[in-house]
């Protein structure tokens, strides 16, 4: 479509770990990049078709709002995960170009981040004074005003190449090397990403009764289809105390008839489940499928079973049914 | 069809309770009654195309062939049951007209029966001397034979009422006044009876693998269903030791989508299930139905699944299916 | 105790399988072999102390008796499974000394066993004629009797040994040359056998309530503790319709941790439970146990919860129980 | 004891929801209440027995904390949870004494709290400007600083309460009136608190592997036994990719038979698992138990079992063990 480009929201400002999250979708470079205050504002400006899609974070976030995402989601104008994106969160110390990290007295960042931080802070800046901030990005740009209270900021290298007279004081500063944190890229509902062998299927099933046994059915009804979940959490539905939905990721993409016979089987027994999106899993790992559980075994049984009801016409008039008519 | 008229086969000879099993079915009357001299002979008759049904013993039988028409109808050429039937197990001591109870020496019967009827006997006749015979009917029958080294016979009612010359000396004379025997009525596959609310179904299930759990996936199949099962039994395969089939008779038909959807599912984790029929109970209880099971339930899954699905074919060819073209 | 021997009953005549599996048991040639009528009548003279121990048949028999045992088991006064014997079930056929077996007209035996050797009588000798016996050893002892009414019966070999003036005409006539069948040896409740490794219990467990689901919570009880079944049955009470009950036979020993906890299980949700023994496998096939159903496993996690409540009696009254007093 | 007294840690600053929470507990008014800046700091603080107890927050926090509680918790030195406290989320809108509301044009306080009244501040004060917190007490604790940057905080009713020269402008000014976070009190392991009819049972335990069907096993552990969870949360382990554990709240008492049982099935299926605490929930809404996992259906169970595995060391030697010596 010449002439035209995508636009994606994402949880700003620009420079933050989400913007890069968004960055690594194929055609986001040449998108227009809107970044919103917050999740929902991101997840509105899809609703309100401002946006065609948004990046927002899912878990483990740096900056929050992974319950808060999940809850958004969950609720509203319904909305379709249609990508997962994994950022290694790799922290530096940024100042302005000239500072030297002696000079350094106030630190600002997200609250996160700073708890992120704590063991590099500890042993190398232990007298450093911490001011917050309201993004890690916010805190970096924050350091180029004129009147900054704060000396430093501690951010994703992201920043500081996207702005100039930033330098970098101290790189991979944070307490876990290894850190990973999710996004996911989320749309109107109306296109279903094609299945790869490696998806995830997103689900919010409402706890249809409070009792012993009930949280077993809805789990049931993916273990008995051989369908592996990676993540599961109760979260309360805020209208009165006690009850519940449970938020969950299946493995295994909703063209797969063992993962359509699950959800098939999740509205019946509670049917204000919804549907949340497949997509290809960020790691890529491709899903094991039980041969009981494959497309070919599903379309057996329906076979199997269809031959058993063709006779269900035939049935004779007499209540003995007795004698199919030579 | 003019002319014409049904033949049904039956575990002879005649006026066994096999028999008055038959006689229950709408049209025996006036079709062709053929007796077997064994289960098998019955149901190979139907398979030959012979009879059009077979009335058979499948439970608690006074003369036997229970487990033998389990594994009868569970292997070789398949057959439906299409009716089940339940007759009352009532016992009558009969002699030649003219015999008293108090000339009776020896006295003949099937095994079973002999067993049903121990207290009684042990009671007004302590004395009596036991000659098996084949059936009860048969004893019965054979105390017209001028050579016959017995004086009486226990047998059903029915016997007494056919044959000329037989009277009966003691009626109800069963250890167990309430006993009941349930017959099926088999037929080669081709014509379903129609549902009733109140029917059961048969089936056959290899047990898909010897560890414990592959019982619990069975018997999940229709818990998960909401079908309950009123009958379950594992039978050795006769293949190799520690092998095992399942026979069992759930509480609905395959018609119910709720029954289709277990019957799929057996066939999914066990390829060898062997449907053995749909058929309206003998004793018309109707079978409650969960409102999440219900064919409404399972036809809103559905359409909630097709229209996800209907969304598959939609998806963009750039990876992230952001945007539905507006 | 020099000078006693013990006393076992057996479903008789003399010359049956159920004696040939009696005789396996090591001290059963030196003991009292009291035959008995029927299942029922071995069992009472166990509960009646007359005899010691009764060996009767389970599964499969020839000579019936199969769900009369498991019922007569079930219900009144309590019997333990001690042992399992399986006897390898080979026909003969026999006559007097001097008959040939083309001067056979008439043949008899048990209906069963009779069934059992349908195919090679129709091929070798289809003209025969047959009187039923009540069981397969009566018949081949009446043959010795002055007026017998037939020429030859059908047998298991340890009759045409037991007998002088008997010959065997022809051997392994049955029609499944492998066919097996199971005994039991029963006694009064009071010792255990030991634990071998390659164990069987037996339990009879009424079903609590009767609704999809129930039979599931049964199962279960095995399955979550790695127990296999080898057996299951529902058998009707016969209290009223559609009240059942399961007769089990669970992989492994009550002495085990998993399956006394297994067994704790049953009579929570069943409280009507019945033990009927735990006794070693007759085909010697040892029980694989998943590390966490291990004995250890058991004690380790009892240790655990029980270090976790040796600190309840320590907690403070305040109501915050927040210091333990130091 | 006198002339001593506990000492509490608490999410700092003071009067934060986090002491408000605390102030709850009976004798933390007269206590030492010391304020840490991080949850870490607060559980450390009882780890290196510096603090008799800590109360942090675990549920929906206003200054988030949430996973980082139950991470925290999870991992390192084993804590237990000795009581939960359920404080209403109130907010005011604060500043000194004299400013008006219509000269305020700066807002300060933690980002959650600031998402939490982002309805009224966009009805009441539209143009005002967010100055990110470290907390609700630090912003409006800031506003007596002379060099302040902002002219009024978003704060906890408490703290406008405990300093002189703040005063509210505005009243429960959150967006969801009813609002309530959870907090609990956690201290090392030795006092298990009382029963009372109305508890929680807090565990995590490590997924054991990761396949369809592992996850049932855990929550089977608790619905076996008519246990019903309140929480389920997955947690990535940090460890390697695709591991997870289940942070779990239990309605129940370890105390009581039926969790004490599902607590020992859990370290079985999974020895890593971790208790967390038995402790009273703050809704004293009582857990009804049903009648057949009752402490007394367990120790019922328990006796008749043991009245069987009593009788193994009776067996006899002789591989019979059929009869008990007289």
């Amino acid at each position: 479509m010449p002439g035209t480009s995508r636009t994606y929201a994402f949880l700003g400002p620009e420079g933050t770990f989400t913007e890069a999250a968004l960055l690594q979708v194929p055609d986001a470079l040449q998108a227009v990049r809107v970044p919103a205050s917050n999740v929902n504002a991101a997840l509105d400006a899809v609703r309100d078709s401002v946006a065609d899609a948004a990046m927002v974070p899912i878990e483990n976030s740096v900056e929050g709002g992974v319950t808060a995402t999940l809850d958004a989601i969950a609720t509203g104008q319904e909305l379709w995960i249609i990508r997962e994106v994994l950022v290694p969160i790799s922290f530096v110390l940024v100042a302005r170009t000239g500072v030297r990290l002696e000079d350094v007295r106030r630190v600002s960042t997200h609250g996160h981040a700073w708890a992120q931080c704590r063991l590099w802070m500890d042993k190398n800046m232990p007298g450093a004074e911490y001011v917050p901030g309201s993004s890690t990005a916010a805190s970096a740009v924050g350091l180029l005003d004129g009147d900054c209270q704060y000396d430093a900021a501690i951010c994703a290298p992201l920043v500081a190449r996207e702005h100039e007279g930033l330098s970098v004081l101290a790189e991979n500063i944070g307490d876990n090397p290894g850190a990973v944190t999710r996004f996911v890229l989320v749309s109107r509902p109306g296109a279903l990403p094609a299945r790869t062998g490696a998806d995830k299927t997103t689900v919010v099933v409402p706890l249809p009764e409070d009792r012993p046994g009930a949280l077993m059915e809805i789990v049931d009804q993916f273990a008995s289809r051989g369908v592996n979940l990676s993540r599961i959490e109760s979260r309360p539905t805020g209208q009165y105390l006690g009850h519940y939905f449970f938020s969950i990721d299946a493995d295994g993409h909703a063209g797969e008839a063992r993962v359509a016979d699950a959800l098939a089987g999740l509205h019946r027994i509670s049917p204000g489940t919804r549907f949340l999106g497949s997509y290809s899993r960020a790691d890529r790992q491709s899903t094991p499928v039980p041969a009981h559980t494959s497309d070919e075994a599903f379309s057996a049984a329906q076979s199997w079973v269809e031959s058993i009801l063709a006779a269900e016409s035939l049935a004779g008039e007499n209540g003995s049914g007795a004698s199919p008519k030579a």
